[in-house]
Order: C-alpha cells, then sequence, then structure tokens
C-alpha cells in the first residue's frame, strides 16, 4: 500500500486551487478523458476562475481563448462535462479531467476531437 | 462502418506534420497516454523538430521549455517512450499520442505525472 502512496495525493478544493501554475496569460491546459471508456476526449484552457467553477459546482467549464470569456461546456451543444475526477501534474502546469461527457465531445459531431492519426508505421517514414 | 469514419481519418507523415497548428511560440502540447492501460501519463511541448522526430524514429522527442532544447524522453533517466500511435486534434492544436512507456513516466518516480487529486467530491465544496 505505501508504495501507492505517492501516486494519489489528495487536496482539498482551497488546495488544489492554490497549487496550479498558471502561465504567463493566466492559463493552464486541462485535458478531458472519459471517465469510464479512458478515452482522452480534448483539451481546452482554464482560467483560475473557470476551474474554480468547474471543481465548486461539478459543471466544467473552460476559458475560451476564441472569445475571451468563460464557456460552459455544452453551453449551447448540450454536450456537458460533468467532473468526476481532477487531477493535477507534478509541476501543477497541466490538469487532467475525468468527466461524464454527454455526448459528442468535438464540435464537428465526433466523440472526441482526436480523430487524425497517423497512419503510417512510427518509425517507418 | 460509415458511421465510424469521422472518427479515424489516416494522415501520412508529411500531411500530418503539415495540420499541426503551432502556438506563437513554435509549440504545440502533446498529451502521453500508456497504450495498453489508457493512464494520462503526462504532458509535455513539442516543436516541428521534435514532432518529425517522434514520427520518423519512433522515440518520442518534445521540446524542453526550460532547457530550451531538444529532449528525447528518457535520454539521461531511462523512461523511454516509444511511439505507437500519434493523433492530431480537430483544430491541429492538440496532440495524443499513445506510446509504450518502460518505467515511471514522472520524474518524482511516479507512474504518472497526474498523482495530484480532488479529495472533495466536486460541487459539494
Amino acid at each position: 500500500m505505501s508504495d501507492r502512496s505517492v501516486d494519489r495525493n489528495q487536496l482539498s478544493t482551497d488546495e488544489f486551487l492554490a497549487a496550479v501554475n498558471y502561465d504567463s496569460g493566466g492559463l493552464v491546459p486541462a485535458v478531458a478523458q472519459d471517465a469510464r471508456s479512458g478515452a482522452v476526449l480534448m483539451l481546452a484552457w482554464m482560467n483560475e476562475e473557470s476551474l474554480r467553477r468547474t471543481l465548486t459546482t461539478g459543471d466544467v467549464t473552460y476559458w475560451s481563448r476564441s472569445r475571451q470569456q468563460l464557456w460552459r461546456k455544452g453551453e449551447t451543444s448540450g454536450h456537458t462535462q460533468r467532473l468526476v475526477e481532477a487531477w493535477l501534474d507534478c509541476d501543477g502546469d497541466t490538469l487532467l479531467l475525468k468527466v461524464d461527457q454527454t455526448g459528442p465531445a468535438c464540435h464537428t459531431g465526433a466523440a472526441t476531437c482526436f480523430f487524425r492519426v497517423l497512419g503510417d508505421n512510427p518509425g517507418d517514414a
């Protein structure tokens, strides 16, 4: 058991918020992963307010860099994300959100935003 | 079958390299996921040269923002990443790399860089 402890340090909401290292623009990348299938769905950005809303409401809310405003995922499409688990990386500059995704995660209608794949075998090119 | 086509568009190495939208600093975030377990291991950054090396050699190679140099994962630790699949998101500004990870992914010795988790239930704070 003890050798697993490094793999799961629990933080309170306040501790979590305080541990994030935002970039020079006040943002941090957040990777959304389907909590059940493990599929990586998308990457978007958060500022402190969007992270606080996400953690305190459970409705995943990003910062839209193009629109420069808070963006509650699914607010127009209905394709919401409910937060299941929030993880922070070793140096505090990336978030991993395990989510319960309603409908497709991608605005194109694809289940995930990652639908383009290298067809060549790596190392063969 | 046809309704799955949107979920998997195959690109050649040249097409893949040309489809990436780098940020103003010439970088793109890359999410590394364990190809077998599905665990998200880390997020790091790539420039065009590191992505080209990754795709053509299969040895995952990032751009170290702190050291400002190419960084072949595991070059000092031995904890290498072999590329299994490379995916690009809908708008070309995030990479998802499914990898065969040797040893722990994190420099702390943890299996993944995401070992700090919100202990409060989302929405309860």
